[in-house]
């Protein structure tokens, strides 16, 4: 059989995809995997803490079920979407829809709501996910930047963002923002309530690293402060990132109309998998050893902090954070528009972060960014965050000298 | 905490979604969990068929691998990527792309290259979840029928079609189709490559029942035939549908743009579930047990078109297939207005078939549709094939007696 030979088509990407930012930090991810590469880059979890041995256990209980390996319920499977209800749905007129991950989620609400042109505010700077999310579905971004006491975002500003535009969403990571490590205060999570009611302004809470708290009091979500609310759910830090689990609590005819794009997007989540996080999930040993992975979480940031404190002064500073992943280390000894630069150079060292111009939309003016570097201390050995810190502070004193 | 007592904001479904056909099938499906149900409506393996002992052994090989359990790479597992670029991947310029399921991988190609109004062809009927995908990305649908041949869609209309109209896509299932069954020819599949060619069409080739051929000899996919194409493969149909892993084929700048869309998507599809896959798909055993299912399958074709043949003589009548999952049982008693009255009256008779109109875009005339109805031999027993065919009997007979 020959083929035809003939000239290839050249398909033009769709429109909406121009718009979203080339993702840097991909290369950087891509390059964390070079041997005597220490990685502060990822918003990885430690390997070592993964409950391996509950891990089995699941696996051998799951194995022989032949009824988990059909086709299942696009909602989730039935018996983990009773726990997430009965877990993370506190009222009636809400629901919860499984998704592969809670990046599925924000992906299904923008599907699911968010015209071309439409306005959003998010955070800034802001999970990266989630600006490639609302870039794609052609969403109008405005960006609130955090306030000077690090208890999340300047209210003021966000007031008169609601004020003179039409904003259908608020999108937030009230816990252990990435990347600034912010865990906003009560004062903040109220006073965002009363904004969003006031401008009926819908709320989107992202809360994948809630359960990551080692230090403080846990605070209130704001979908229990405000009515109009998305929550998001991640599994990824609770259980693990491989298996691809999140849930999307919301008012039913939400959760309705965003079951309908879940069923056109992949049918549904692996039942496999969803069977496996709901034993871990329910296991008797799984609290206690979640419990010792946020001390061991714990250690590994003040182990950061305090050698940044050390290390890094004058040159840069990290505010400590009381969980999550991550601490954000501003720097004024590097512009903005050379910090990408800077990261890069960081790689030839053999050390990976992320530079802060990542996190900002594409049409957010440089010069306006907060120079700085995210720095994950949940996956690195405590050894190679104390090396990685010494790297930084030879390569911030080179330049502290130009 | 007093909740902040407001009224609701109503949140309005985007205006793609709006061009979605509310879901029938979705209806019938649950139905079919009802106790006591013959369900030949779902395009459901036999369970009793999955080769469990080959998966058991697979999920203790895997199980207490961390690694699999740790964010993993967008494009897919590396190792079982490799081992689908060397199956399936036959040119230098292409690439794969593991997915959530295949249908993942048109949802993928439509956000990447489908903008609203561009024009794409399908046949009709066609398989809902495409339909629903191209609905979503508000493509204009035009619809090519079948020839009376059963060996494929009508080559003059669909050249009629090309002609008249800038069409960027032809998406179709040309092995043991669905719903109909139609296994297209050797010159079809050449007629059609050729047409493409003239008019510079890319193809779209859905194969997800490619390897449940239980007769007769497997023809050149229209790939082999034309560089312009997109390749779909299902691992639904060969391991297990509950895992959700499917894989695209394309040239590499495609495959790099769908890569883009599929990290906003879902990050990347659960590790353990490919892990699992490879060793499926590698395993000494699987094409024995494979081989096994397939006459397994054979036989239930074969008792349901004898059944057919004996039972509705006169009153509807069923081609035999080749392959796949489904017979389309096509009738003149039942106009296609009424067909979904009547798979829906069959429901009430413990029998869940689908009817024709489901397979057909929202704006297809309904006096130009087939009435028929879509029957599938894999998930049923032999025992019940035939106990529903005689109630389809029953009640069709009463129509011929109106």
């Amino acid at each position: 059989m020959n083929e035809i030979n003939i000239m290839s088509i050249q398909l033009e990407p769709t429109k909406s995809i121009k718009g979203i930012k080339p993702s840097y930090i991909r290369e950087i991810l891509a390059a964390t995997t070079k041997k005597g590469m220490i990685s502060l880059a990822g918003g990885l979890p430690d390997e070592s803490f993964f409950p391996m041995q509950i891990i089995e256990q699941a696996m051998d209980e799951i194995k022989s079920d032949s009824s988990l390996f059909q086709y299942g319920s696009t909602q989730g499977h039935p018996a983990l979407l009773k726990y997430i209800q009965d877990t993370y749905v506190p009222n009636k007129d809400e629901d919860a829809l499984i998704c592969t991950g809670s990046q599925q989620a924000l992906d299904l609400i923008a599907r699911a709501f968010i015209n071309p042109n439409d306005q959003i505010v998010m955070e800034a700077p802001s999970y990266l996910g989630a600006l490639q999310v609302f870039e794609l579905a052609q969403a109008k971004i405005h960006c609130v930047e955090p306030n000077n006491d690090f208890t999340g975002p300047n209210i003021e500003a966000l007031e008169v963002i609601f004020k003179n535009n039409d904003i259908k969403f608020f999108y937030a990571v009230p816990d252990f923002h990435n990347p600034t490590g912010i865990c906003w205060s009560l004062q903040t999570r109220k006073n965002v309530a009363l904004l969003c009611e006031k401008y009926q302004v819908y709320f989107i809470e992202d809360a994948p690293y809630r359960e990551l708290r080692f230090t403080g009091e846990e605070l209130p979500l704001v979908s229990s402060l405000y009515k109009n609310t998305i929550t998001l759910r991640s599994f990824s830090k609770i259980a693990t990132p491989g298996i691809r689990l999140g849930a999307l609590i919301a008012k039913k005819d939400l959760i309705n109309t965003m079951i309908t794009i879940k069923q056109t997007s992949d049918l549904h989540s692996s039942v496999p998998m969803q069977a496996l996080l709901l034993k871990l999930l329910t296991h008797e040993n799984f609290e206690s050893h979640f419990d010792k992975m946020r001390r061991h979480y714990q250690n590994k940031h003040d182990i950061m902090i305090k050698s940044i404190n050390k290390q890094l002064n004058g040159l840069a500073q990290a505010s400590a954070v009381a969980g999550g992943m991550f601490v954000w280390l501003k720097t004024d000894l590097i512009a903005s528009e050379n910090i990408e630069t800077f990261a890069r150079m960081l790689l030839t060292k053999n050390v990976a972060v992320v530079p802060s111009n990542v996190f900002y939309p594409q049409d957010f003016s440089i010069e306006k960014q907060q120079p700085g570097l995210r720095l994950n201390f949940t996956h690195a050995t405590a050894d190679n965050i104390e090396i990685a810190i010494k790297v930084l502070k030879e390569e911030m004193t080179k330049l502290s000298k130009v």
